[in-house]
């Protein structure tokens, strides 16, 4: 299994690592400590050697940092993570804090006297959090300190840091060699006067040098940070103790260091060299200040053309979805005969469906741990089942089944929800709203220029109409066989960035009643540029989607007659294309659910 | 007729007064002049005395200005603009320039060499303005002179300022006393740590002294320039020779000056002084920073809760919406007996709609120039009829007529597409299409927080599905007996302004293509708290809209068949409604149209 069912969390460790902290501290000099829970590449997930914040905390949330304090350590997390937290750390050592409505720098001022010393590890803090910290910390006499990490130090059984091979990402998936990304990224950089691009995502170096690997669980990456020179030169440097195996694939114009010679190599840059405030460590821009080269802040200049997907890449993707499509519909051909039979639990589901995406022969791993929320668990909307958890699914009930695969071809995202029995008309009205509002998305034709933000709130307007709506954004940008999460685009409110042609995002409306049920549908869906209908403005470029999931929505819990016209032939067609597509790839009995499943409605 | 059919451009006069124009540049030591369109205080209509513009080049649209230079004089016009232009000025002495894509900054660059200085009225243009184009100028050496105003030193018959009679607005209309007004934004500077602000909108004048005038047409506003202090006095400085008659409206707190003395006052200030930089001319700062006086720079302090109607403002908009229903369906009627007769022009449907207006014996004036577009006129989205443009209607075009009135206790603003004779399937399918996003918009609930950004999809979407859509803005703010185009709020992809009760906005999608028809429908809607329909969620607040406008939508226009269940209720819905409120206010022969207008579809 990709996954564990283990209950991670064991607050009775923090209290003792936390008095131990404060002694570093103390001898420190310093009034503060600061650990997040990112690392130096600011990915999603994190290697073991890199769970500073769970070691001395408890808590195993995605998101979040501990301030340290003599006297006090809060926990900020989202909401996400309000009641997990209370779980997983000792509430008499720690204390939970409301983030991001609670910032650093204003807690920081209510809790300590000017004069108050904060260390943070430089190269696990961007240098735009840190610039933010400072311009709210200023006037009140603290300061935020660089400091060599503490935690690091008291760690003694401190996982060792990741090693894995390293992979080649061959052109028929990438469709385009590293040599011309590099040549079309140095150009970038010789317009904009810059010697050199710094890069630290770790999304970015792989997408960047056709890599993948092993670091990270779900993200096929290799930990590491590179520079880009505008002569098309990339210098890489990462764990020096890894398996060779990749061959030539490098070439001469990129060459392979130890991590360790990072620091050296940054101040023997010429400036100006571009660094991206909101990704790159503070101690990147730090290193290059110091030693009198010019930062040029700027984006990660592989940001924007990894996010747009190449003809290759969308073929690719287009295939994966196809493989995990047949995988899904067999494990709903196994759900719907044996959730009958009763007794199954949520990690039946997530055995069930990872296994069936193993059969495919493909699976590099899952993109992220299957989320399988049944009944009130549903609404927990980043829910992962644990023994602890783990519920019987009970007839009536809904369940929430989220999840992904990563293949060399692409990476896949979906959600459907399903019933277990008969379930209640309220129920089936609020999924008919989260359905109109996802084929209002997919079926969306815009303009060209709009942002996610622009096209938010027709996936919300079927359930506003109710008094309804859900609490997280429509859309996440998703990579090709990299991380399921990846910007910069989204369909969400706070995002303004334009869509292009190539983006891969998910289109995923949701709704949840605490304590009672929870529905998500989740299609991931490529922008296009739009066919000109007949009788459309004849100069307005407009884009579209196309939706790259293929796997049928569940008709028992459509009230049909509350679609309008226009829903119910996407419905149909998309049925039929689901049948024509996947039937071919699935078992016999599975071809048989399949053609029930897609009947028109 | 509050509107006359003159065609004012004379293209004829123009070259001989720029010649003037550049000699008296020329011993001022410029080698450039800024003509705006706007007066000192940036409202949309200006006086006679303030159509510089118009004067010097023949211009005579709503917005732009010209740069005169010694060798070319640009006359920057935006997208509305771009033919008509083309006809009011002598192109041999003037150049269009495209705005805003060319900025005046860049264009000076382009034109100018280094040293060369440009002349502007510094009360004609707002701080931020200056400050924009000086930071584009930025480097090259072209500086912005403040200085006296060359036009009015050339202009010979200049009209005299405004000096009309000053009215009240009685509380009975207003909801408010000035005193409470005076009282509750004085707390606000007093909580700001101000001692005063200034205020140069005339509306925002109009709405805190509870006054109204005959200054400028269409928009019921008093001249002049105000200080409120963080006393709760405000200082009134406007044109000396107006008629008495307000009595003692003003009391011993709001004292009246002459315009003249508003410069020495200024400079009389305490600071910090709240100056709005993107209304208040560069002057006052200007003054204000020479004499060492704080500026704080902030908005407007009336602008939010002139907004922001309150309960006997949204009461008086309600009537001033009925009576104007019923002008129109008197009109309508009219219409419809006539127009199968043939004959009638664009004029005759101005004429007897402002007529039908005025035998409500209540209509102050009309609350802009009223635009009656048939056939291709209809896709010019701003068109003015003249006698010169002005088209007899023909049999299967369609007639936007878009129009609105100033009554004592409100504005209105409509517009409605109506149809001569039988009219195509092309045009009744984006009429229907039209009618959709106005449903959609006013049928919307939202989460409190949103801006009209958020909602503006909404209007475009059934337009999008046909790749269609319109340039411009789905609404705009309505003032209370003030301007018809009030800000901060709007329907529109630039609006970040959070939506709040008591707000009044225009829902008006269209459709036009150039050269041969457009559709525009338009009610007025107010944000108010939404009910919570059963099954909401109980913890979400949310806003809807409440319509204001209650005239028939012409069915004849509908391809019923293509709208969803909702919609139909909508309008079903709807027209019930206005038979109802309107019926018992119209003539006999009026209420057996609307009957039939406003049966079920």
């Amino acid at each position: 299994m990709f996954q564990s069912f283990d209950t991670t969390a064991d607050p009775t460790t923090g209290p003792a690592r936390l008095a131990r902290l404060r002694t570093a501290m103390a001898e420190g000099e310093l009034d503060g400590f600061f650990v997040p829970r990112t690392d130096a590449h600011q990915g999603e997930y994190v290697a073991d050697a890199d769970k500073r914040l769970a070691w001395l905390t408890g808590f195993t949330g995605s998101a979040g940092f501990c301030l340290a304090l003599r006297d006090v350590a809060g926990v900020f997390i989202d909401g996400r993570y309000r009641a997990q937290v209370r779980v997983q750390v000792d509430l008499r050592a720690f204390t939970p804090v409301h983030w991001p409505e609670t910032q650093p720098g204003p807690w920081l001022i209510e809790q300590l006297p000017a004069g108050g010393r904060v260390g943070f590890d430089p190269w696990l803090h961007t240098a735009g959090e840190i610039e933010k910290i400072e311009n709210d910390l200023d006037g009140s006499g603290i300061v935020l300190v660089p400091a060599t990490n503490l935690i690091d130090e008291l760690w003694q059984d401190r996982p060792a840091p990741p090693q894995g091979a390293v992979r080649v990402q061959p052109v028929a998936f990438a469709g385009q060699s590293h040599e011309d990304k590099r040549a079309a990224l140095a150009a970038i950089l010789r317009a904009a006067g810059e010697k050199a691009a710094v890069l630290t995502l770790s999304d970015s170096i792989a997408w960047l040098l056709n890599i993948r690997g092993d670091d990270i669980p779900h993200i096929p990456v290799v930990q590491g940070f590179g520079v880009l020179h505008d002569d098309e030169r990339v210098d890489f440097y990462t764990h020096p103790a890894r398996p060779a195996g990749i061959g030539d694939h490098f070439g001469p114009e990129v060459s392979l260091y130890p991590d360790a010679a990072f620091e050296d190599a940054l101040v023997a840059l010429d400036g100006p060299v571009r660094v991206d405030k909101s990704t790159a460590p503070y101690a990147v821009s730090r290193i290059l200040e110091v030693a009198g080269i010019e930062v040029s802040w700027g984006q990660d200049p592989c940001i924007l053309p990894k996010a747009r997907k190449n003809a290759t890449e969308l073929a690719g993707a287009r295939e994966a979805h196809l493989r995990d499509a047949a995988a899904l519909v067999e494990f709903l051909t196994w759900f719907d005969a044996t959730a009958r039979r009763g007794g199954l639990t949520e990690i039946d589901l997530v055995v069930e469906l990872e296994a069936q995406r193993r059969a495919t022969n493909s699976l590099r791993d899952i993109s992220f741990e299957t989320i399988a929320g049944s009944g009130p668990n549903g609404a927990i909307m980043h829910y992962r089942v644990t023994r602890e958890s783990n519920r019987k699914l009970k007839r009536g009930e809904l369940v929430v089944l989220d999840s992904g695969g990563q293949y060399d071809d692409g990476t896949t995202d979906i959600t459907r929800t399903l019933p277990v029995g008969e379930v209640g008309m309220e129920e089936r009205a609020a999924f008919t709203r989260v359905l109109q509002g996802m084929i209002a998305i997919s079926r969306a034709r815009f303009p060209k220029g709009l942002a996610g933000r622009d096209l938010d709130p027709l996936a919300r307007y079927p359930l506003w109409l109710a008094g309804q709506d859900f609490n997280h954004g429509t859309g996440h940008g998703v990579g090709s066989y990299l991380s399921v999460h990846e910007g910069p685009q989204r369909i969400s409110r706070i995002s303004e960035v334009a869509l292009e042609p190539g983006m891969i995002l998910s289109n995923e409306p949701g709704y949840y009643r605490d304590g009672a049920f929870g529905i998500r549908l989740e299609n991931l869906i490529a922008v296009v540029e739009a066919e000109r209908p007949e009788g459309g403005d004849a100069e307005r470029e407009m884009y579209g989607f196309e939706t790259l999931t293929f796997v049928p929505i569940d008709r028992r819990l459509i009230l049909v007659e509350r679609l309008a016209q226009g829903e119910r032939d996407w419905l149909d067609a998309y049925h039929a294309h689901v049948y024509h597509k996947v039937a071919p790839r699935v078992s016999s009995p599975a071809r048989d659910w399949l053609k029930a499943a897609c009947a028109p409605i």
